[in-house]
């Protein structure tokens, strides 16, 4: 065996464990290494714009959290974080009506590290679990290394469908399911916010199948207009909540959060000790100077303007160049938009077509469980990282792809090959 | 329910995970509160002592980690690291023989995650797999998540046993075990070093069995004295290799690295995307700076001579005072000590008289799989954070606590009514 750069046969490949067979990678990771490709417009990745952070004000705060903290914040720290990072996150959420203590959250590597517990504390081989269809693919990929049952709950421009949900506990019974995960504010991938209606209604079905909601909250601080949706925590405290740094300072801290009550949050922290040890004190230690001595209300404000520019330009893109046959949502916050295509045509084909016209999206495929066989004529695309004229671009190339295979189905549809959806 | 500080009721408790029920918090991270408590020594962390390092130095490196990376250390990375620290990483283990090239290795939260990701890949419910016994019981918390059935195998002042790990290849046959998972220089708990001979039967076994080796080596670069005996990894490219700076830098930059055959690594960088998506750039970026800034060689010597003068003292304390029915090791590197003392004493309960006596250290049962009953009479004590006099005093204080223990013993044998070991 050699070390080098041939492909090697995998003499390991009936020692690794079941759960490996049913996991799959991202799309979207996987495109890291084309996105940075100069002459590709990236609309797949959901990395915040951060180019607006003051640096050299973030170099200081780095420089004196090692001076002031000292030996304290390269050392091993607490396995649920650092006492002042979490009363800086408890003030951070009670601007969201969530009143908590220290000892009521857990600091994690990202909210992905909060994912990861959650699915390892709760999750059985075969279990259910309740997402929205289609969901974080990066949840997907935490829940999918446990082996559960994924059932997806379809969304319309309220969220959730509670019609539909409430038909998938009653299948599934009391206690049926592990936990129903949602992202109700600027979903990940859908753009759409659950309704106030729907959040209470939400609560009760959860309250009366007795299964805990996991609260995935990433983005409800970059509202674009309208008025702020309660979050589900700050309405009913058996909710489990999880937030992160990444969207409202900077994601490279690897620094996020979760909220639940007690218990729970002891099995997670006893999970944790054998991930992790611990999460790094010293990006704990700069997030602290960073909420505590930097204007950082402004510096979200001037984030918040220029995606609310991108959305606008996305939007007004889609409607200038997209075909008709095309839906999409109307976020009015966060980073993504969903498209709907009609069902021939197929996403995760024309990738590699749009790769060569120089724009990339997320393929809808990998935003549902890979056993439902739903999203491929579906597609995410980011408006958070691009600037508007690029936006623009990257949607005139892509409604160019997309247009060539609908010509293609058209012309099928009116030799009467096909039928139109 | 309430979130304030009352207990609360688990209504949740049947919907954990099995695996769950099996797991057990670390004693060590349990004492954590208790040892920063002043008048306590702490015989039980096993925190590197980093008050050598150069903090203005470290601080300047902090600040010109973000002014001259700027948004590439605060945004999201690649999921196996960044390239940069992969390098510095290549060049840290050619000093111990280890040929390799950046595509080869993973850098992951600390080796501690790289644990959790080689658990979660190879391990199956009811897998077999075979550690040392005691073993670094951060690793037997990584693989407790995943269920396996863990074998261990007793080492002697020359590593891990041959024989014994032989007559357990034999007996669960070719491929009969997942990995064998071992700390070969200055052991934890035991602080004993594999010698050359045994490492070359063990490869050799491995080759013949066909089971992957896992090779632990967080603190081969604190060697006291005598000759570097070659790491398994840079006698055998089959080796799963896992580093850390956590002891030659600091462990607040969670920054370990996990190097092995590419199809293995494929299938943990898959694992990883799922479990955080991304280690902390920001802290890949302060690695790499380190190591290119910082005479680093000079403060790591300093640091070993503070820990040789460590190891000296609590050497000496244990020759005059700790009564003749003790056994220790006599380690020439690393952090630890391990004692041995009769069947009849049991360590996990004086741990609390210990306390009250004001010292701790880890009650050796911890440092095997739960299930197996073992270890009740040993524990670990370590030399690596207090200065010689607390030292000395800590050993004091630990063998009045034994002595008063055998006392009583030598009593109940005296009087015919305990059989002596």
């Amino acid at each position: 065996m050699t070390a080098t750069g041939h492909i090697q046969f995998d003499e390991w490949v009936d020692l690794y464990a079941s759960r490996v067979e049913t996991m799959r990678t991202s799309a979207v990771r996987d495109l890291f290494a084309a996105a940075s490709r100069s002459d590709i417009i990236s609309l797949s990745g959901g990395m915040p714009d951060i180019r607006h952070l003051p640096l050299d004000e973030v170099s200081k705060v780095a420089a004196n959290a090692v001076l002031q903290e000292g030996i304290a914040g390269l050392q091993y720290g607490d396995t649920t974080g650092r006492m002042q990072t979490k009363q800086i996150i408890c003030g951070l959420v009670r601007d969201l009506g969530i009143f908590v203590a220290p000892e009521d959250l857990t600091v994690t590597t990202g909210a992905q590290q909060a994912l990861d517990l959650l699915a390892k504390s709760f999750i059985n081989p075969g279990d259910n679990v309740i997402t929205e269809g289609p969901t974080y693919l990066g949840a997907l990929q935490a829940f999918s290394a446990y082996q559960p049952k994924v059932h997806t709950i379809p969304f319309d421009e309220d969220g959730m469908r509670m019609d539909l949900l409430e038909a998938k506990l009653e299948e599934l019974g009391p206690r049926g399911a592990k936990f129903i995960y949602t992202i109700p504010t600027f979903q990940n991938p859908g753009g759409v916010t659950m309704s106030l209606g729907r959040r209470l209604q939400l609560l009760k079905l959860a309250r009366t199948y007795q299964i805990p909601i996991i609260e995935d909250d990433p983005y409800s601080r970059l509202r674009f207009e309208g008025e702020t949706v309660p979050s589900l925590r700050s309405l009913d405290e058996e909710v489990i909540y999880l937030g992160t740094v990444s969207k409202v300072f900077a994601p490279g801290l690897r620094t996020g959060w979760v909220i639940a009550p007690r218990p729970i949050l002891q099995k997670l922290n006893m999970v944790k000790q054998g991930t992790d040890l611990c999460g790094s004190a010293l990006n704990q230690v700069i997030v602290e100077h960073y909420f505590n001595e930097i204007p950082w209300r402004e510096v979200l404000e001037t984030m918040i303007n220029t995606y609310r520019e991108r959305r606008d330009a996305m939007l007004t893109a889609l409607e200038e160049f997209f075909p008709p046959e095309a839906a999409w949502t109307r976020p009015s916050g966060g980073f993504f938009v969903w498209i709907t295509l009609p069902e021939y045509v197929n996403t995760p084909q024309i990738l590699s077509v749009a790769l060569e016209a120089g724009v990339t999206f997320v393929p809808g495929d990998g935003c549902f469980p890979s056993d439902s066989g739903r999203g491929h004529n579906t597609m995410r695309i980011a408006f958070c990282y691009e600037e508007p004229e690029n936006l623009r671009e990257a949607i005139r190339r892509l409604s160019l792809v997309i247009e060539e295979r609908l010509e293609l189905y058209r012309a099928f549809i009116n030799a009467g090959v096909l039928k139109e959806d």
